[in-house]
């Protein structure tokens, strides 16, 4: 497995594996590799015969008071595990890197980013969508994988793909989940015991809004009302957001139609954790 | 010579330049071809074994009162002078191929698009930089030609390329004027046998400025003035714009240093009319 830091290294070992007809396969990451990543860097395995993984923790999609100082950083690890999975690159480049001079170019995604982590985090997919595009035009893949777990950041890096006419193909792959129902997320770290215990609450909410919905509920406001009760059990739990919405435009629904994209995001301590689930009611 | 509408057949053809080991040079246009677009097919026909040229009047880099519906359309001629030059592919793609569904994707280059036109025609520069991305990424080319008559232009699709890691090169080429000292520009149709007599002052005041600042005069509002008289001369001449501004980063001067950008627009008649020329104060 070749690990490379400079643009230059990554456009020439993956030009030669294009021109030996190989397709490549990109699963961009911030590193702190769990089992949501590995399953994406699995996915890719499956269809593509070179797999490049990058780690990048991008300062331009964190706002001023977030975390990006103590994300966790477990780069040797992380490669460990790339190799195991039979990565074929990493591409872990320095900050300067990727922004030799002040960027001044962005991305913006309307609509869809305007809603849901949107709302609580201004400016962060900009961010996303600019390093995406940043990484797409230095690894030139055939595939990139991401997480459904960020379901809003899914939606919005396959709309600037179509728009924007990029040549790759865009898989969304399941959210991984720990036993207790918990969603994979690096932030995970950040939570002590009792508070991934309550962290737990998330999902059972989740499926909570699921039975109601499969029961006959159709409000919103109702549904809402029932998860936050629920997530109320855990009292180091702050809801951020509890939204139902349109799984297609992410427009806030009233009364439930089509397919339903129903979106958490809460703060446990210092950790900003978020989950969701689909629920089709055509 | 080809020529293609759809994505589907440009991506084919392109790919087989590629395979070839042929180096791709792509001259983005909107048709109504002059001799500056001539210029810019020649440029990359030195430096590239397979070239493409597109013809595509971009709705989204239109304001709703400007010119989009009668901008000059001779597709056949365009045709025959592109053949003529040796050009390999035509990319004439409909509204519809390049925008099937509504475009909520834009790439903004801050800053670099406040000022000169940004100012006159909001969403003018997003439209452009949104086109050119997608046409990149439709055509993949090694090198990418435009005219510095759009000087601002310039600035910012090399800027964005810059930004975003395009993985291609952006080559400026020079202003291509008629024996009047006149920009060639698609515009000049719109020109009535006066108006067009008129319009050889907006170069003359270019001019101008260039001895003015020759002979020492440093102070903006002092060379606008002079430029301001020689404008006047023309009836008919609407000034937009004068504008001197720091040839890199387009903010204003008020006293003249270094490389300068020497900006005009001006309406005369229905035209929207712009030049430039770039002095060196080092």
């Amino acid at each position: 497995m070749d690990i490379a830091e400079s643009i230059r290294e990554i456009r020439e070992i993956v030009s030669q594996a294009h021109a030996a007809g190989k397709k490549i396969g990109f699963v961009p990451t911030m590193g702190a590799l769990h089992d949501g990543h590995f399953s994406l860097i699995k996915a890719a395995k499956e269809r593509c015969d070179f797999i490049v993984v990058s780690i990048f923790v991008n300062p331009t999609q964190f706002g001023p008071n977030e975390d990006i100082d103590k994300y966790p950083r477990t780069f040797e690890d992380d490669c460990l595990g790339c190799k195991a999975l039979g990565v074929d690159l990493v591409f872990a480049p320095s900050v300067s890197q990727m922004y030799p001079q002040e960027n001044i170019t962005w991305i913006n995604v309307q609509s869809l980013g305007d809603s849901l982590c949107g709302k609580s985090r201004p400016g962060h997919f900009r961010g996303v969508t600019t390093v995406c595009a940043k990484l797409f035009n230095i690894v030139s893949p055939d595939v990139a994988f991401f997480g459904q777990k960020d379901a809003q950041q899914a939606l919005i890096i396959k709309r600037m793909v179509a728009d924007l006419n990029m040549p790759l193909e865009i898989i969304i792959c399941p959210i991984i989940r720990e036993p207790s129902g918990l969603a994979m997320s690096s932030r995970n770290k950040y939570l002590s015991a009792e508070e991934r215990k309550q962290a737990s609450l998330i999902y059972a909410s989740l499926q909570h809004a699921e039975l109601l919905i499969a029961s006959g509920l159709r409000k919103s406001a109702d549904i809402k009302l029932e998860m936050q009760k629920m997530l109320n059990i855990g009292p180091e739990i702050k809801i951020d957001y509890i939204s139902l919405v349109d799984a297609e435009t992410l427009q806030e629904l009233e009364t439930l139609t089509g397919k339903v994209l129903v979106a958490i995001a809460v703060k446990i301590g210092t950790a900003r954790l978020i989950d969701n689930v689909i629920i089709d009611n055509t």
